[in-house]
């Protein structure tokens, strides 16, 4: 396993987070950096999504990533492993991250002139982390099958605030109660601009579709 | 489906919430009430373990159910289907439940003099929830095999906090690549007296350990 930067966070004080957010967000344009922020549920599958993107996007661009958790940095391992510069974020038992947050896990993570693609891999929670603006471009999370598809129904600002949701697990579609169509409809009563894509992390299968939407993206960030 | 009670809980103003949980608990043991605290990941199947347990359970003992949901009220119909006393608890927005908020679901819920257990559905989430003592009796949540073996590394508070771990959807332990051994060894590392057991809220599997257990505890606590 690799050795990643391992960055303690420090809870923010500023106020007004939507400013904080969009002051961030126009740096970065200015920096010609993408930033994504990532969420979902615990063991939907983030960091194998992840992983996968990387493999479709590196001969590409370069990549960042940002792994926030409470404790722990497997995941950081895990995304260094793939060749893309990573940071694990310790949030000290925060249940999201604020753009303030953000700004210094980015600080944390150094990415170079070069540097086209940061990823935010927010903390595993479907309630905390859609309240808070990180500075990001846009906001994707992802659904895993097991689950169940009412969760839009359940965690209503969550998908309101996502421009893609990732719909993870599909291998396993088959023994578990799950109504692709259902979920579709759910998801766009919440967001009607909601791209959905299918996908299994752990084959592979989708990502090229999810990779080619992001592409597309940085380059109209990048202007 | 029947028709439940909603309530809207008000943000809760104590700035000690271990005291109000410690009088709740005390106001609990007079009124020979056991409060159990479920809680999880979204769709790790709360709801279905509640309906298997209650059916399990119902030609023993009275049970009242609080479900805590941030919109909705999917779960108390469900809930309430199964002949219980249900009420839907809506934290508009919040991520968790404290002990005023227990409180208000209690008020709200009107459990009789004839009430031996009051199960709390926290709202779905591995973070915030296990950071406020609700007043419950004892914590029990549940990880379904999806999520995956590695949660009581990541989420090191909510598994230290739980006297019960459920692992729920064994049936689909073939499709996933899930370790029973070491998620016990993990849980056990956060709080070496938790009980563990392995079960299917589908298909009823492991829910009659679990409610041996339960029925020992009310009848513990009842004196």
């Amino acid at each position: 396993m690799e050795n990643v930067k391992i960055l303690e966070i420090k809870q923010s004080v500023f106020a007004n987070n939507d400013a904080q957010a969009e002051k961030l967000r126009q740096e970065l344009k200015k920096r010609r950096i993408y930033l994504l922020n990532l969420m979902s549920s615990p063991g939907s599958g983030k960091t194998t999504t992840l992983t996968r993107l990387i493999e479709a996007l590196r001969d590409e661009m370069r990549i960042g990533v940002m792994e926030a958790d409470i404790d722990s940095d497997v995941d950081a391992k895990t995304i260094a492993a793939t060749g893309a510069k990573a940071i694990q974020l310790h949030t000290g038992g925060m249940c999201h991250l604020d753009a303030a947050m953000t700004r210094q896990g980015l600080e944390g993570l150094e990415p170079g002139d070069d540097t086209e693609l940061v990823i935010l891999e927010n903390v595993g929670n479907l309630v905390c982390p859609a309240e808070f603006d990180t500075g990001a471009v846009k906001n994707a999370m992802i659904l895993s099958v097991p689950e169940g598809h009412d969760k839009p129904l359940k965690y209503p600002l969550m998908f309101q605030v996502c421009d893609v949701v990732l719909i993870n697990k599909i291998d396993v579609l088959p023994y578990f109660d799950f109504d692709m169509a259902k979920c579709t409809e759910y998801i766009h009563m919440r967001n009607p601009n909601a791209k959905v894509f299918p996908i299994c992390a752990r084959t592979g299968e989708g990502i090229d579709a999810f990779a080619a939407w992001l592409k597309d993206e940085v380059t109209r960030w990048r202007g």
